[in-house]
């Protein structure tokens, strides 16, 4: 099964002013979303980050694959490696653990991997997690992703879900996510405000939620010893602390004193980072993202991998539509050792590309679908919709500093601030 | 595509008299055979041990098979899980480093996980290596197995192998095996004769064929500081030293004063094995076998595991048949980090239940079959005829030890003998 024609559509949809460590999300969120265009009128799906400089990569590619067959995995990753070189596609957003050459070939192979297997899908009328192994689950279940946030963009209007940063408000923001989606997990993304602000959030939701295992992710914003010190305060009370402090070997020596697993998606996020780390004991459970990792296939790899080594997986998420989810709910499905509910940033968006009610959550988890490939759809008019606002919104990526810099003028990221 | 019926066949096909560290081989190796036979004249094939312990509990998992999807491999892994409890088969040849409840559940899995695999192949119409992830190479390269042996077995004439007991019978049987089948990596089984013996056989096989990769697999019949020397005076010749000695402790002690790489298929043998061997860095590379990693997808995962570790890959053999060999090819055809070829017992048989001609040795390699499945198909006579060969030669289970004491009465397994 040939591909034919490789269309990739640069996206753009509504994202609230959620707080992290690196600042504020601006108005829009960017995503790249592809067509893999194959003979017979099949077509696979991938979606990825919506930043230049991964786009312009991406495009590189999508000129090498033209008479390429879907079902040739290593032969698009050749394709893939030739087309990059050693180009390396910055992590400006600090988010995910910094850039190197091998996170940008696994990121951008990612993207047509995933499509691959779609249009692989639909060629032999299976689901996705067909082709991974079969469905070890037939539901995904996803946790509640709470943000500090500001209650709407400069110039707009508050958005639905107003202000969150006081413990009452985060309380409010999780029922209201709760209500509508049924999550039992609860994750807080941290490293905005004080240490001390951010336990008693933690505690609120304790209280608020019982029974519901907790999360705290503050994207390195602390010192080691801080990290031990918030680590002993909610020794009991978080199911995992996320990526405390920077670096494996800070990582390493919080975990020494930490009473819960500490995860990453920070310091360890390539293949290449799995050897010091687990060496090092600097982790316990590895927050995997197909879309860095280098595909569904990788994604399953890295379970393996943290299970031979008595480490946990879970998912992170960053912005994403439905073709990410559905890519997230295969790939979850067909991974026997996931011992963690996923990351999403699904409640913050409300609209997507793909047509609505493939993806329903129901008590926090998302049924498999049963239909071929990835089992969603395009809707060409939500695309082109998403597409205009790629180009009307004028981002070309994302810069969550600098936004900031619009509320609190002289900014500075809370890396390793506290 | 359900599961109608599963049909296990024993069956044994002649041998000869191979040496090696437990003994000799007997008259006949035993293996079982199985047809998945499902909906529409679907048949999956799989191939493994034959070993009455062994097809007991094939056995037992085959009454739970029926009404399985063949595209559930998680529903079949927990129907074996279920069907064998605490079940352990032990390891009565010794060679595979011992027996755990996980190893049989991993072992009974992979006959079951394969012939699945190839019945999806026939429902898909494609080569088991695109349900894999999609052929990283065309061709598969395996090595020349070298055996001390004896001319034949009691009581019987002399094979067309005859006697190799020296290092000049050890060369020519190289020679005949390498004008047979174009095998460029040459293997010795040691662990037969006393390592100064032994050293200088694989001497004359490197002065015999400069250039050609050479191993020596004494399957733990050296204490440490043997296998110190013998690593000492080989280095620059081998291109690994195999299991040298017993234990992730004793490897790791040689491993830290070797120059070349040591492989094992005794000390890591499982997933639960690979984190302590690691950690010490007993081993350079893994020697795969998906008859007990758990099938072929488990093997890719071992696979990446090793990457992740900078460990290499190459891959053991039993005696196997046809089946085995096409499911060898197909898993080897998938994995990108497999870094040296194969090993195969294929040369020491000569007959089989696949219908001939579909792998084929040119150059020392195997061309991937681009058929549906595994690319093989049984044949019915010949299954026949081997069925009645297992009936008749009364053997079942596989015993070297014994077998060895009708040749040196007082024999004793040769591990860690010198």
């Amino acid at each position: 099964m040939k591909i034919r024609e490789v269309v990739l559509t640069p996206v753009a949809f509504a994202d609230p002013p959620l707080l992290n460590v690196m600042g504020v999300h601006e108005p829009f969120a960017l995503r790249t979303v592809l067509e893999l265009r194959c003979e017979d009128g099949v077509v696979g799906l991938g979606e990825s980050y919506g930043d230049s400089a991964f786009a312009d990569q991406a495009r590189r590619v999508a000129a090498e694959l033209p008479g390429l067959d879907v079902f040739d995995l290593p032969g698009i990753r050749r394709a893939v490696s030739r087309a990059l070189g050693d180009t390396v596609v910055a992590d400006r957003h600090g988010l995910i653990g910094g850039a190197s050459i091998g996170k940008t070939l696994a990121s951008v192979y990612s993207l047509f991997e995933v499509a691959a297997l779609d249009a692989q899908g639909h060629v032999l009328g299976r689901p996705v997690a067909d082709l991974l192994g079969g469905k070890a689950r037939d539901e995904v279940e996803f946790s509640a992703y709470l943000f500090y946030k500001y209650a709407g963009h400069p110039d707009a209007d508050p958005d639905e879900w107003g202000e969150a940063l006081t413990p009452d408000a985060l309380v409010e923001q999780a029922r209201r996510m709760i209500n509508r989606y049924g999550f039992r997990s609860i994750k807080l993304k941290g490293g905005v405000l004080a240490p001390e602000q951010e336990i008693e959030g933690i505690r609120a939701l304790a209280d608020a939620f019982p029974g519901h295992p907790l999360r705290l992710d503050p994207n390195a914003a602390w010192k080691p010893d801080t990290a031990i010190d918030v680590a002993r305060r909610l020794d009991g009370v978080l199911e995992y602390l996320e990526d405390p402090t920077p670096g494996i070997e800070g990582m390493a020596r919080v975990a020494e004193r930490a009473a819960m697993p500490l995860a990453t998606n920070m310091c360890v996020v390539s293949f290449a980072d799995i050897e010091p780390a687990f060496r090092a004991r600097a982790v316990g459970v590895v927050l995997s993202d197909h879309h860095f990792w280098g595909g569904l296939r990788d994604t399953q790899a890295l379970s393996t991998t943290c299970r031979a080594f008595g480490v946990g997986l879970s998912m992170h998420s960053n912005s994403h539509l439905g073709i990410s989810l559905a890519a997230m709910v295969q790939v979850a499905a067909a991974t026997p050792h996931l011992s963690y509910a996923c990351d999403t940033h699904w409640p913050w968006k409300d609209s997507d590309v793909i047509v609505p009610g493939a993806l329903d959550f129901v008590n926090g988890a998302v049924r498999v679908p049963d239909r071929p490939g990835l089992g969603v759809e395009l809707d060409p008019d939500a695309l082109g919709r998403a597409h205009e606002d790629y180009l009307r919104c004028g981002l070309t990526r994302r810069d969550d500093v600098n936004y900031m810099r619009r509320f609190v003028q002289d900014f500075e990221p809370n890396t390793a601030r506290w």
